[in-house]
């Protein structure tokens, strides 16, 4: 086990600039990570529908997976003593957890937030479990994740602001605490910014946990439901304030459209399940937007999802085989949907990294925006969910910290 | 377009015997299938959570598809206009079609049998359809497949002796008709034995229909719920019975002990849905019998399902990690757990032909069912499943023909 709160020097490297937008290389104990990234989501130990070989030959390079649902199951003990998180789930590049402090607020399983930690039921079960900031961090090291989250605490979107500042400052008293859990050698640790959509807590967050020292820097408590411009403007000041030699990354993010404006304004690091969720529901990404294989036409289309797409459906299948998959609800449809649109995205990253290390990301960014019909509906519906549970259930006063 | 009643002088080689069982060669448009053979099934155009690759990587030879479903969705002439079944699908191996006609009978929703052909409802839109032996052999040729079956009817088990009888000289007029079809050059055509479970029925059946001439003979109206030793004898007589110089099909079987007893009776190509169905429910086949993925001790166990497989699934990953994935409903684990299965039955049929070749298939035989734990419960229930909805609705009055 490396010093609790050493941190990594060759962790990160920025090697382009194009205006905010950044390319940059990171290092992990399994392997490097080319950034900008797509980070697929792999909840509860798999991409939903995707083994391992799968993720591989579209490119991905970094797995996100969350400790809230690990813990519970098959606990951390079980993944720990089958060697790891790595070996369990059979994917040995690098692995990215969230601590948990997300899924126990937006799950609407939150019985009390102390200064001890949080207190929730499981989803499950119904069980309580505490999860501490130091838990939190042990779990993750038990794991042997590349990258560990801190514990923090997520204000939902509107609360008044003396509630998102007394989740920020919680916030950055768990983050001096996850330092100090020892972690495994080359396990990194990223802080997460918090703050809501105001603009003087966010800077405040920043520099309190900059001034801490972290491997990298979150942006968190954004993509909860608050408008678009309200979101672009906190990236964009995060993109200006956050250490130019750290990654950032946006959690919970992305869209498409989000990830090549977000780009833009200087992050290095995205999550998000969108893209595989929409997959299941049928919707298809192209350059023009997404398309519903349900449709009618499509059931006798002879071509891929999108002409020059390079995943293993499009290179495969006609969308009249997807069409039908889906109409006849075959399982395969739910995996062939989710490569296409896993390599939708993370061949989006690979275009940008391309487009800023050559300077020419700002008509890259005009051409794509251009051409990509956005579906704001399904995308505001996507951020609400993540909340929904937890505003239907309001969560017990702050007094009881 | 090839003659209507041409006989294939190539399809079929028989390469080795030992006992009644035998090693053949069998020759199709999309390639040569070693027999004994088992054919994943494939019913609506998609063996159920497994793509092409998947099962090519399994070592399967020739799928199975259902005319039946295929012709309600997405239609056959869908099919065709996009080039045929195998460009559908993208497998480019052999297919062989089922008649649509045990699955007019056996999902209940039959309406008439006529000399023209059955009436049915789709199962899908309650829609009327008719299906006519020439039917449904035009449309296994539109379908483009290696081998097509003709329209048969098969009287559930336990019927009176003159109920076998009439189906059976129905299914003999038919096959005629079904010869008079034109099909594409290299489309092999096979007859369908019935009569139930008398064996004076099964020798007049088989005698009529060899005296057509046909490139195949399949065994139809078993695994339809009678006793196992019931089976066999039918099996027995059939494989003394039906021309050396043919390949001999039992459909619809089967359980890893009776692909080893059958093929001991001279049988050549099995498919049946069982092994896929019950990986899907978290059945998994091993040499000592099947074993339960939710099992708790399964939980924490490092190694694969069963040592020295040569599957995908036991390569890559631990019995625990499938537990977890079947805990956690992932879709992930329908994938691995059909691959298991395939890949262990088509394996059997690897060794069986090995120890013919090398004329120790007895002591094989021996020592496989001495190891084998048999699940008869699941078998029998499996197989009345595939009658049950008949037996419930009971068909109209043949008087109606």
């Amino acid at each position: 086990m490396g010093g609790s709160t050493k941190i990594m020097p060759n962790l990160f490297q920025v090697q382009a600039t194009d205006g905010q937008a950044r390319v940059g290389l990171l290092r992990t104990p399994h392997g490097q990570v080319e950034t900008p990234a797509f980070m697929p989501v792999a909840t509860q130990g798999s991409v939903k529908a995707l083994a391992p070989d799968d993720l591989m030959s579209l490119g991905a390079e970094i797995l996100l997976c969350n400790t809230y649902h690990l813990m519970l199951r098959p606990g951390i003990e079980v993944i720990h003593g089958l060697g790891g998180l790595h070996s369990f789930m059979g994917w040995q590049g690098p692995i990215l957890t969230d601590s948990g402090g997300f899924q126990t607020f937006s799950l609407g399983r939150l019985q009390r937030v102390s200064e001890e930690g949080v207190l929730f039921r499981s989803h499950i079960d119904g069980s309580s479990h505490l999860l501490s900031p130091e838990m939190s961090v042990e779990y993750q090291a038990r794991l042997g994740v590349d990258i560990a989250m801190v514990l923090d605490e997520c204000a939902p979107y509107g609360v008044e602001e003396a509630q998102v500042r007394h989740a920020m400052d919680v916030t950055h008293r768990w983050a001096r605490r996850c330092q100090e859990v020892r972690r495994p050698e080359g396990q990194a640790l990223f802080a997460i910014v918090q703050g809501g959509v105001s603009s003087a807590l966010r800077l405040e967050s920043a520099a309190s946990l900059v001034s801490m020292g972290f491997d990298g820097y979150a942006v968190g408590g954004l993509s909860v439901g608050e408008p678009k411009a309200t979101m672009y403007r906190v990236v964009s000041l995060m993109g200006e304030t956050l250490p130019h030699n750290k990654p950032r990354y946006l959690m919970g993010v992305g869209s498409p459209e989000d990830l090549v404006e977000c780009v833009a304004r200087g992050i290095d690091l995205f999550d998000c399940a969108l893209p595989s969720r929409v997959a299941r529901n049928g919707g298809l990404l192209t350059r023009r937007g997404r398309l519903n294989v349900d449709n009618a036409p499509f059931r006798e289309r002879p071509g891929p999802i999108e002409d020059g797409c390079d995943c293993y459906t499009c290179r495969s299948f006609s969308l009249a085989y997807l069409h039908h998959l889906f109409r006849a609800k075959e399982l395969l449809a739910y995996r062939l949907a989710t490569i296409h649109n896993l390599r939708f995205v993370v061949r989006l990253m690979e275009e940008m990294r391309r487009a800023i290390a050559a300077g020419a990301f700002a008509p890259f960014r005009e051409r794509f925006l251009s051409e990509y019909r956005v579906t704001d509906e399904e995308v505001r519906r996507f951020q609400k969910e993540r909340w929904i549970e937890a505003q239907v259930k309001p969560r017990k006063s702050k007094g009881d910290s």
